[in-house]
């Protein structure tokens, strides 16, 4: 019998985290005060952030330690297993070797609990007693809920209007692990309120409910602030992901020629990833892959340059590729990729070439995911499944050309509390949406110029 | 750091099933014919089942090999972890050990697919096109509908009303597997259609889908049925769990003095503890603990009689602790507990004291199944809530005691499907319910007597 699962034993998580700054060519340029645009201090960030975390954002240093404390709540789910997709292979009929890292074995079904962990780990240790965050799909909220549980921390959820009405079942997990969540935008803070003034109707954005969270947390001295997605410490904090994959594929004696994940931040991506990313700047023959929605282009269609990570314009000036802060995605069901911009980091590589992009539409990326659920049997998440079409369409690629390729993929996520998602696809309610161009250049023009 | 999960590799998937039937002091009764009264012949069965699967369902032997192609699909998602609850110890203060084997792990979410996929392997060896089934709360529908699609057989799944209404998901799951679903009672059927009319607000009832599906499928010739529970093989599939658990406790060095399972039909409890029961016969010392409803309490508070295994009378009388067969549970939210017998093998085994039985309210398990996701993180489905309450119960009485006991449980699904029934509970909607034992009396006394 072939092996399907290729697993390793608890003393196999990593021990330190890898940190790309030490490897890049270019660094992304430094993050600007909203306000001054000057560089931004670690003291600016000592409002929102532990001392520990900032320092991890601003480190060159190669490998981070992982605190023990850390390590033994990875364990309840860590090292996830790395499967070889036979029964998709043979239903492509493709050379290509397949290989994905499961990371919905998590509490919460995603790779989120990664950094969530050692954010509130930080902030336990800092005497924060609460933090703020928002979350788009719920991925990240319940994430956070479930870390602030372990480690005794309060948490306050902002969570965009849009999933908060589509998933009642995460905001549930959310208060199932303990924390309080509000629909965003809110009547709470100030940029909520804001929002709500202009447009009672405001579905709300991620970049939004971060304008929440961070208000909450600034104006709050015993509250700090998490975000989930798009910081160096986070895309740090993944690399998890990839360094377990790399001594799982070690063992099965292979090494990737194509890494693909979801991108709407960039994190779960980046934790794939990154670890492979300095053997293609030291030569080795390699592609990365950024899979993002057609409704929501940011790295394909958007622009590199500085814009704010919020609607309201309160975090720093952060170097990206950007649809501008205050594009509006529409209300597709990936809601973890409706997001304006990407991390800084990824989207430095994808500047300097070390990463490419892809864009896909909904109906083609629920396809794919139909095609994996009915195959590997495992349901997968709506964002991870952009990665999914991008991994078939490779592995058709490699059937058409005679290519034995072994491409490596996160499935970052289950489906299990989007199946909404899977039933509006197969009653045929889904539909493809291209967002305009021109909207995204109107956007764009109301960025400042540097 | 002490090690949270014990893993085995995938060569340690068990090679074969082990039937408790070779070592019970008592077998139980035969099955009698509904119209003639008489055992039951393989011959009356087969217009249903497989042969293999009548074999099995008949077998004094004590191993039965597991087919290459049922263990290649096993390997989706086993071995199963094996857990250690140090984080459940702690906060309990309890000198006991905890363990618990996770069953979540696997595609459905559940135990289920242990015999999901066996039974699919075997009618599609045996020629069939379609496999009507019934179900409760969803498990095993879902489990059903990824057989189906993973060997290429149609699945018609009829799904207690209550649960099809309260739980959309279950459904939708089905469907992204490839089933058909109809709310039970349905208009496909006479059973359907006849219940309909004495009631059109019926919600349904395990034993009144299983009528639906036995019909659907004795009048359809390319069509079989499978049962998720109750029978012989469905109990020999599971005990993969109990065997791997059994392994897996042999390399922590540990050996349980209580098992405990919840228990619908039986067989996630007869999948964990039927592998440790020869060593009870043989004379060690081990409790084994069977936990149910108090709404649905059929061992502690029904009759050992022969009864029918549905509502309609289509199936054979089975020698088993029952409610009546016409008994209609209330719609509490384990859906997958509400049944009005148990499993023929479990219910010997119950009668001749090598289990035990507890009843509890849902108000105490959902307050355990709180406190089991706030400390181990995994949010558990509510039917294994109910294992998990009479674990804290165990665990206290240790520490009351001063007793180090080894206590292991099924953890046999997650919860992500049944978060309604967490936001119900957290906003104080859940009343407890204790089934009136003149209802119960008033079912037994439409039994035939034998």
């Amino acid at each position: 019998m072939k092996d399907t699962k290729i697993i390793i034993p608890e003393k196999d998580i990593p021990a330190r985290w890898y940190n790309i700054m030490a490897d890049m060519p270019n660094l992304p340029q430094a993050p600007l005060h909203p306000a001054t645009r000057q560089p931004v201090t670690p003291d600016d960030l000592s409002a929102i952030f532990p001392l520990a975390l900032i320092e991890q954002e601003v480190s060159r240093e190669r490998w981070i330690d992982i605190p023990e404390e850390v390590r033994e709540i990875y364990a309840l789910w860590r090292p996830s297993p790395l499967y070889r997709a036979h029964r998709l292979e043979k239903a492509l009929g493709t050379p290509a070797k397949i290989y994905y890292k499961y990371e919905g074995v998590s509490p919460a079904g995603s790779h989120k609990p990664n950094t969530s962990i050692p954010q509130a780990y930080y902030n336990k240790k800092a005497g924060i007693r609460r933090i703020a965050t928002e979350t788009g799909a719920g991925q990240w909220g319940s994430s956070m809920a479930l870390a602030g549980q372990l480690f005794g921390l309060d948490v306050t959820v902002y969570m965009v209007k849009v999933s908060y009405n589509q998933k009642p079942y995460r905001r549930i997990a959310m208060e199932t692990w303990g924390a309080e969540v509000h629909a965003s935008p809110s009547a709470v803070t100030q940029s909520g309120k804001k929002a709500l003034e202009a447009d009672p109707e405001n579905p709300g954005s991620l970049g939004l409910a971060i304008s929440e969270a961070v208000e909450d947390a600034a104006t709050h001295d015993d509250t700090n602030y998490a975000l989930g997605s798009v910081l160096n410490h986070v895309c740090l904090h993944q690399t998890v992901i990839g360094l377990e994959a790399r001594k799982q594929l070690e063992i099965a004696g292979d090494f990737p020629d194509i890494i693909i994940g979801c991108c709407g931040g960039g994190s779960n991506l980046a934790g794939i990833a990154f670890p492979f990313i300095a053997d293609k700047i030291n030569g080795r023959d390699l592609r990365v892959i950024a899979v993002e929605p057609a409704s929501c282009p940011t790295l394909t269609k958007g622009e590199f340059r500085y814009d704010y990570g919020d609607v309201a314009g309160l975090t720093p000036f952060l170097m990206m590729y950007t649809l501008g802060h205050d594009f509006i995605p529409p209300g597709i069901h990936a809601g973890g990729l409706r997001y304006h911009a990407d991390s800084p980091l990824v989207c430095q590589l994808y500047h300097d070439g070390l990463i490419e992009a892809k864009a896909y539409h909904q109906l083609g990326v629920f396809e794919a995911a139909l095609q994996f659920a009915r195959t590997e049997s495992i349901i997968p998440a709506p964002e991870t499944a952009h990665a999914i079409k991008a991994v078939i369409d490779e592995a058709l690629l490699c059937k058409e050309e005679g290519k034995e390729r072994t491409i490596l993929f996160n499935l970052s996520g289950h489906g299990y509390l989007d199946l909404q998602a899977y039933a509006d696809f197969l009653e045929g309610k889904l539909t493809d949406y291209e967002y305009p161009e021109e909207k995204i250049k109107e956007a764009l023009s109301r960025l400042p110029v540097f």
